[in-house]
């Protein structure tokens, strides 16, 4: 064994130079000196950082934890019955020195059973106190560092790997250390991404998931999840609106993997004869998106050999929805040119805006002139299961594919993105290489199972778990509640600004989706005509102020520009803790944080 | 709240009538009738089946588990201790009656702490009983069902999706019965995949990562993963042999992904206007790689536009190793036909005979036609952390890329896969599109850090956390001796059958890898000589032996035709768990079940 090392730590007040940790004796367990309540700003970019009356508790996992004596409490019958309930004593919670135990000593090796099954109990003691303070609004969302001072090793936090293992000791300061310098993006006032929230049911899916470490790309050894993803994307497409659930599709790694299968899907579909001889084999061919829409379309466009000068930008309204004549327009001139329209993006929900295009009448032009038809509900997707919004969407029965990330609107743990495709076989045909060693013909099962043949992928990760479970937990109706209840939100925060003093929309009206797109004016611009040094300064108040936010950890929300208008802020709400007093907090907080820009 | 349904399960001996579960009176916890020693084989394909003499237990969780009555044991001083030493009682377990809780009683709701953390508990203790016994013997590697019978509802495991949600009783039966009827892949005998055990490590890794539910994409919100990801790769790097560790990389979600990165970047860097003005560009592109290869180069091949027939195949030797001297006779017919050889694909490990092309010298042919290198270490990439073994990969510090997969033979969970690129600069030129909304100039840190861009994908799961762990858990010199010892398990075999009677290698030779590829010649072919008709009784001997073992569920391996070569076994080795007894184990099981054919 290599001799044993002093556990290096990060876990403490970063300004206290009391050790990391001292071990209590005889248990083994660590200890943490932690002053709790007494949140200091380290890097103070602003004097509104330490007075906010908004006292924030240290980030610190351990703070409290495990300090609570030996003979504090005795145990209630209660809890007696429940603990001897367990299998048996070895695999009930016992205090073990982990400063002696290394990798090696889990299973499978000999005798491994116990410290393997102390060794996850421990960490799953960190992870739930993670959790529950994740909900916590007396904790912050993050505890910023910036990455010279991470890398240089916060405190005994040490980044590097080396030859020599560490002990499990070593090991689970590590993870606490992990979640302490990361982003809790589970926090009901963490609204940064289109992504957040920490559903409990679907943390549980990704549990099993990763304990069961398998692969969809057979039935052979992925049986139950290859069924429930074949159910799921069924159901999915009768609630897009196929007929009996009709078509095919995959879940993928993610919207931009997603949309990039359908451009491929569309290709196929039209010029079959590319994916023998390439590209050169079509004729010049163009694909249609929006201004506005999600940049894979444009990776995808580079990725799959159209080149970026075919595809062929959109324009919008002042909301942000493609105007359908600027596209039929546009499909004439690329036909008058020689080109060949093969592919309309409409998306459905856009990243900034929120915006959603007019479907249907997309999908007139496209069957007018023959153009496959796909929709980015990757962000408004699951608009659908709710009957109050899924109007936004309509037409999207007539696409030829969609994509949907349950892992954005519907708040199942990344990665989470399925693309659907109306006609069946076309995925098949698309990527399908017969690969003999994976996909063998003479095999005791109907092979049509085994769907790994259809993804540009080989091994492909189990994505599909954590979404059905999720789905027997809250049924569609849990679904529906949750978004009708984000919509809802944005609807109050856009109510309570669209007038208010320091604040200008930056497109009117009622927002489609959950985005709600603003400028906060500190009191210096208030009143100040336009001009350009006037919108240079707008340019600077939002970064300035997400920064202070992320110094001071209290909240984060995301800001850009888009086109010719300086940068604003973009909030958007997926979370499911988030609550008014959530909404209330973020304008409070910026109005504070801005309040001398 | 939903009226409360019968918990329904599947989680019983499959052939008794008795009800699935019930109730323990006053603790809300399910008990299980199962009848554990008494293995049947349910579909009793071969009489072998059931007189094997290898007795079974049920591949049932919960057989024994939580059957122990509540006053059978008092809690020893020392596990008081322990528990005590919780933070409270309200986070020790307890005992909690699920089947009226649901999934809108866990946090966020009000007063959602404890049952959040009871119902975690409860998971992972169904969790932790599946790992233990994972690495059971005496436990069935699979409880094989035909799809049509998973989907009717074995015995109340209803896979549908409702409308209304289900209690977290049902949730927690749900996920025991996806665990019962998949595949345990860390089984010390399951052998089918590339990708095979249960590190406990890597499954904490993944629990945190999951718990953490956060996107590489920018710096912002992974802060900690993106560094450890920058600092895993330059020691992937610095292994390769480039200099100082230079160059570039990212994380993706499979070989498959990290082998089109590369022939993307081959593109960029060669013809960068491809990203442009597409495929059209540029002349007529061709590619080079292995008949052995794995099908990602072609389905690359196919889907960025080159096409299939562009993707030239090179002859091998006996061993699946390419000939140099057939890659530059066809990269000088190309070049004669007016064709561009752009890349050269060199497999490092190929996925049935485990064969490594002769990198240095491809390498030599690859300099002097100024043709991209790229070395898919997909599965051999492993290899090179074995000073013994990594010999086999030499002149890999010259290619220009590199496919290296740690949740192959470094026993990572799944997805864990890595494309290394040697010219710094090339992964952003080819993919970045500057998304002004995710990636914005003017944060408060280094921006540069903001790998995104870099990305195919816009949201990118955490890979890199768990392999980090294990990196530190393990050091260098346990990724070192996992694989030598692998390699010693497959010469082992090699050793044991290549002079067996009833055996016939697909090659002669050591493996060089750990593959090992093999004819299992029954009794009644034995002394028969090759004939078209031996050859076709042949190729069905492998698949009926497979379908034994799988509905018998002792073990688990590969088969697979390659080229004019009928049916044959592939063995590999990555489990840490496997040891001589599992392959004595495999051998005589196949013997067994195939003596009859």
């Amino acid at each position: 064994r290599a001799p044993q090392q002093p556990v290096k730590s990060a876990c403490r007040d970063g300004l206290s130079a009391v050790p990391a940790r001292t071990r209590l004796p005889l248990m083994g367990i660590y200890k943490s000196h932690t002053t709790s309540g007494n949140y200091r700003c380290k890097f103070q970019p602003s004097p509104s950082c330490n007075d906010s009356g908004f006292l924030q508790k240290n980030n610190n996992l351990d703070e409290k934890s495990r300090i609570v004596g030996p003979f504090n409490e005795q145990p209630s019958s209660k809890t007696l019955l429940a603990r001897d309930n367990e299998r048996d004593s070895r695999f009930g919670r016992t205090e073990t020195d982990f400063s002696n135990l290394y990798a090696r000593d889990l299973l499978p090796a000999k005798n491994g059973e116990e410290p393997t099954v102390q060794f996850l109990l421990e960490l799953v003691d960190i992870l739930t106190n993670y959790v529950r303070k994740t909900f916590d609004r007396s904790t912050k969302v993050l505890d910023f560092h910036h990455p010279h001072q991470l890398l240089e090793g916060m405190e005994g936090f040490n980044l590097e790997l080396s030859d020599q293992p560490e002990s499990l000791e070593q090991i689970l300061v590590d993870c606490r250390d992990t979640l302490k310098y990361g982003v809790r993006t589970g926090h009901p006032r963490f609204f940064n991404q289109l992504s957040t929230g920490l559903d409990i049911i679907g943390l549980a899916g990704e549990w099993l998931t990763s304990t069961a470490n398998t692969n969809m790309f057979t039935y052979e050894i992925a049986p139950v999840f290859v069924l429930m993803e074949q159910l799921t994307l069924k159901k999915m497409r009768e609630i897009v609106g196929w007929p009996n659930g009709d078509g095919d599709g995959i879940f993928s790694p993610g919207g931009a993997i997603s949309n990039m299968y359908s451009v491929m899907i569309a290709r196929y579909k039209h010029f079959p004869e590319v994916k023998t001889k390439g590209m050169t084999a079509a004729p010049r061919l163009v694909l249609f998106t929006s201004e506005h829409s999600h940049y894979s379309i444009k990776k995808a466009s580079a990725a799959l050999g159209f080149g970026t000068e075919n595809l062929i930008l959109l324009n919008t309204d002042e909301r942000g929805r493609v105007i359908p004549a600027d596209l039929e327009a546009k499909v004439i001139d690329a036909k008058q040119k020689g080109y060949v329209p093969l592919f309309v993006n409409a998306t459905a929900g856009s990243t900034v805006y929120g915006a959603f295009d007019p479907i249907s009448e997309i999908a007139d032009i496209c069957e007018k002139y023959n153009i496959w038809l796909h929709v980015d509900g990757a962000w408004g997707g699951g608009l659908l299961m709710s009957r109050q919004h899924r109007h936004k969407l309509n037409g999207i029965e007539r696409a030829n594919s969609v994509t949907w990330n349950p892992h954005k609107m519907m708040g199942v743990p990344l990665q989470c993105s399925a693309i659907l495709v109306r006609e069946k076989g076309l995925l098949q045909g698309c990527n399908s290489m017969c690969a003999g060693y994976l996909f063998q013909p003479d095999k005791q099962y109907d092979v049509s199972y085994d769907t790994g043949d259809k993804a540009i992928q080989c091994g492909r990760h189990v994505d599909i778990f954590k979404f059905w479970l999720m789905w027997k937990a809250k049924g569609t109706v849990g679904f529906e509640k949750h978004i009708d209840r984000c919509l809802e939100l944005s609807e109050y925060l856009y109510t309570k600004i669209k007038n208010r003093d320091g604040y200008e929309m930056v497109f009117q009206g009622h927002p489609q989706h959950t985005n709600v797109c603003f400028w906060y004016i500190p009191p210096s611009l208030r009143g100040v005509p336009d001009s350009q040094d006037r919108r240079w300064r707008l340019h600077k108040v939002a970064p300035k102020i997400k920064a202070m936010m992320m110094e001071c950890g209290t909240t984060m929300v995301g800001y850009q520009p888009q086109g010719d208008k300086v940068n604003f802020f973009r909030m958007v709400i997926s979370n499911p803790a988030a609550t008014r007093s959530d909404i209330d907090f973020l304008i409070d907080e910026i109005e504070r944080l801005g309040q001398d820009l």
